[in-house]
């Protein structure tokens, strides 16, 4: 059986060099150009197809396989706990329908299929899957016996290239054999006086659906269904798989309209969409497919599975949450999901995995971080008015509606402006910069992001924000009185006295002016010789009740020994809104000092 | 401006516990049922598409935005040098429209669009993206001065929430900027004297196309058509990106459509798609945007770009391979260029990404491994006959297409049946084992995997293979005569003289049979006092000329002091046939000898 095999493997066996040799001169041909290899998919003709003129109204059926079709695709399988483990998570989410394990394919997965039996709430259905072979059918459904929902999955080669190549086996031979394994499993289930304490589905798989004549699918599953008799009620379920996906998910679409259409009882139907990622549309063909007609979605958590994997249903439920539609599933917690999975799939989430991944919900060039701050500030001006729908730009879902905080929404590199910076400060320190100070500090973020040739840390970013605007490096504030000048006549009705500390010294300065900070300036001018002007000043309050503070940003220009009009920012915190003030104006003083511009 | 967004904010602000505190009570109500604050994209209507019943019949132009759009979005962006690398890698793969940066953004962009003017091969054009405003516009052009060929590439806000929330403008406002902003360019450019060495290509990309009302991205696009007057032979592009994918992909075609049939001149139009991934449903945005009419894609490699990415440039060119379409892409070294990728923008590939992840072309379970061992088989029978067509299950492309080979195509696990574990053994040793001995071989294979609860390495599996079936442990053949009986009246023609080591001990035997296999058999009874029978016998050769060797497998039975019979397997490799099968036999007798089953 395997020696032409052998032969044509030889030749391309890995020499001892490491170098893959030439294939046979047949290949070589192939490889030339290698599209001439392969052929194009032709789907069924359906002219008079509706899907693309529907839309998703409700939540379908859903069944996890990350047990049975997601396990058995890891490179490091499950161990029994993580299996158990993973089953009680999928339960939470709220999965009726969950396929356990092939359980007649090893001991340990009849073991933890009789677990799952015993362990399942009562309106959660166990799923197994079964070879067409008489004694694996029976050990199959001895593994749920006792359940109070069990679906029995069966399946069988129907497309050419399957019963050609891997069963040798005739349409008619194919229909024999549906037929044969139903009535098995009819006779050992449903149809058996002992085991009526358990409601007992059927699902049956013509593999690869996708690639199989769509009216022989209809066939096969005709003559399922005649033998099995589904009720409304309890209707049979065909699984239409795209085990391999062979071509763009409108031709999905279209067989699966086909199938819906032709097969009879319909109501008697649940067509189950079964989707596979090879062409990288897994998602789409799920949905296209529910346009289409399917009642029923089978995939993974992440997208877990053979190959490219299952159709991640994380992506197409909360897709249909954006869509103003409740998945009736719960994926409030994600980043604990992403926990469990893998931990127990040993498989990394994409950073860019749609909803799931570290990346998605972030944005880190300056225009999209614009943008993202002034759809907040609508959202909640639309709020006060009662409109809250969501509609922030880039952000299609509201992270905290999987369980994450907007503390990622924002980071900041060196393609970030200056709203990124911004952002981080009003959300870390509850600091709103004037736009002028946002301007300034931006370009001081972007040097060092360049510098460093990577990312900045929120705290990186508190950290050059307090260095370079609440600076105490020099010159610090001990203690301060404000008085009414006797005189009040005069305009500069104000007067400071402040006692200042540098080093070891203190030093006590004197001031007039017609407030705090003009009085505070001119204190300070008097001592140091120099001449600070105001260029913008402005403060707002941060927190609430007792704990409130105001914030100051004050600007000040000061000509330096070059004659050139210098500009800096300080910002002061403080509860007493005077000091706040003064805070802000010596740690402009402090950089100066420090940048060697004035000495002291 | 910021301080509504402030108060919003300073509400979910992490408490110092770090937990995420509660926020507004009109977000509070949203909360409850999530999906009520979402509302369901309204597409545009389009009853009369035609786009369900086309096929992809030839490769589109592409854009790969990897340095732009792909490089804004990395946490750590790539450095001047990886950029560099990863331009002429993209250069390599065929692109000829390459986006390399938003030159008027930093210097640091505006110096590598320089080097790419500089450096790109003539027939590769040097696009670049640049706001609406006159001196970024004056700039960007002034970035690609002396290009062989250049696109400008120009944007503008034209979906309700962009124009509203971040722009506030008018539907009026936002033509009236697009037709001064195209006049600036096109005075900068084509029209410009000393501006004509370069072949000058306007890119305009309504923002974001995906949420705009279709009508509305025809009227804008009619606009600055009239100004930029494109010609058949140099058609003006307008780029329709989906920013944020906020439908499902048929209503992405759908506006492709709508858009292809309204707009004039359609012949001096070329219709860029530019998808993102937010749905997971990029590729399939692509596809199905091509058969409405689309003429270029726009993306990334291993699908970069904002948040869930833009678009995987390889699994939309590979998928049009695999449909017998060449893409006109080289990505027949997939391998390289996953490592240039991954060092460059320091985000790993999935392992289940399309055709590039390294789980992809691998199969774990066993009924897939066995359906790709046969069909590998019947591609031979086939190509034999002159059908080169390429109809391997589970395996949609030939892994050798992208620069891999077979050797990854089957891994074993303790989910694995016989035929991984065989494939394994003819991939490396060149050993075609007999159908009962992949059995019994395999249940050793999955005992090892279950006991470690890991993948087995291909080493592993061929180091279990030799201790169990070419065990040298306890005897092994120095030397052996066969010579024809004196008496050749006898059936029992052949008599054996052999010299065999046990320790530092030798011994001769002798025995006698119709062949050396039973002669040998006979010796070694003798010798030892026992009595092994033959249950099955196979050879096939290893190798090709003077190298060929003889492969066999004997299969003995015995008879244990429990009366129980045992059967065991042993495998023969050597350039004398008759050796081989020796070698097999005491392979047989030493594992018995160490299982205790018999002493010598």
């Amino acid at each position: 059986m395997f020696k032409q095999t052998l032969r044509l493997l030889q030749k391309s066996v890995k020499s001892s060099s490491g170098r893959v040799a030439s294939v046979t001169p047949a290949y070589k041909n192939m490889l030339r150009d290698p599209s001439t290899k392969y052929a194009a998919f032709k789907g069924v003709s359906l002219p008079d197809r509706t899907w693309p003129s529907k839309s998703i109204t409700k939540a379908p059926r859903w069944l996890s396989t990350d047990l049975r079709d997601g396990n058995q695709a890891l490179p490091d399988p499950m161990s029994v706990e993580e299996k158990k483990e993973y089953f009680h998570k999928l339960i939470e989410i709220g999965f009726k329908e969950i396929e356990v394990s092939f359980p007649s394919a090893s001991q340990t997965d009849f073991d933890f299929t009789r677990y799952a039996v015993e362990n399942a709430p009562e309106d959660v259905s166990i799923q197994v899957l079964t070879q067409s072979r008489e004694p694996l059918v029976r050990r199959t459904v001895e593994s749920v016996k006792g359940a109070k929902k069990a679906t029995i999955h069966t399946y069988l080669a129907t497309s050419d290239v399957f019963r050609d190549v891997v069963f040798n086996m005739s349409k008619e031979d194919a229909i024999a054999k549906a037929i044969e394994t139903t009535k098995l499993v009819k006779s050992l289930t449903k149809d058996d006086p002992e085991m009526q304490e358990t409601e007992w589905t059927l699902e049956f798989s013509p593999e690869c659906f996708s690639d199989t004549p769509t009216e022989f699918a209809v066939e096969i599953c005709e003559a399922v269904k005649n033998v099995w008799e589904p009720t409304v009620e309890n209707p049979i379920i065909f699984n239409l798989p795209a085990t391999v996906e062979v071509a763009s998910p409108n031709v999905y679409a279209d067989q699966i309209e086909y199938f819906c259409k032709h097969i009879s009882e319909r109501e008697k139907v649940c067509v189950s969409l079964h989707a596979h990622n090879d062409r990288g549309c897994g998602v789409a063909a799920s949905e296209l497919g529910l346009l289409a007609g399917g009642d029923r979605v089978e995939g993974c958590l992440f997208g877990n599975g053979e190959r490219t994997g299952n159709v991640d249903l994380i992506t197409v439920a909360l897709n249909m949450y954006t869509d103003g539609i409740s998945p009736e599933l719960d994926f409030s917690e994600i980043e604990q999901l992403i926990d469990v999975s893998e931990r127990c799939n040993k498989i990394q989430v994409h950073p860019r995995a749609p909803y799931s991944g570290s990346l998605v919900v972030c944005a880190f060039s300056g225009s999209h971080q614009d943008a993202i701050k002034k759809g907040f500030s609508k959202a909640e001006e639309r709020a006060a008015k009662g409109d809250t729908k969501w509609a922030i730009p880039y952000l299609p879902l509201d992270p905290q509606d999987i369980g994450r905080s907007y503390e990622a929404v924002i980071r900041v590199n060196s393609q970030s402006g200056k709203g990124g910076a911004a952002w981080v400060i009003l959300r870390t320190l509850g600091l709103d910069l004037p736009r002028q100070l946002q301007v300034a500090f931006s370009s001081i973020v972007q040097q060092q992001a360049d510098s460093l040739g990577r990312e900045l840390k929120a705290e990186e970013i508190n950290e050059l924000f307090k260095k370079e605007y609440c600076s105490t490096s020099a010159i610090s504030l001990r203690d301060f009185e404000i008085t009414k000048r006797k005189d009040a006549s005069e305009k500069n009705d104000r007067e400071i006295f402040a006692v200042i500390q540098h080093g070891y010294q203190r030093a006590n300065i004197k001031g007039h002016g017609n407030g705090p900070i003009s009085a505070f300036i001119d204190a300070i001018n008097n001592k140091f010789g120099v001449v600070f002007e105001v260029v913008n000043y402005s403060e707002h309050s941060v927190g609430q009740g007792t704990h409130t503070k105001a914030a100051t940003y004050v600007e000040l220009s000061y000509v330096n020994s070059k004659n050139e009009v210098v500009k800096k920012w300080g910002c002061g915190i403080n509860t007493d809104v005077s000091q706040a003030s003064m805070e802000a104006i010596l740690s402009v003083v402090n950089s100066l000092v420090d940048s060697k511009e004035i000495s002291i």
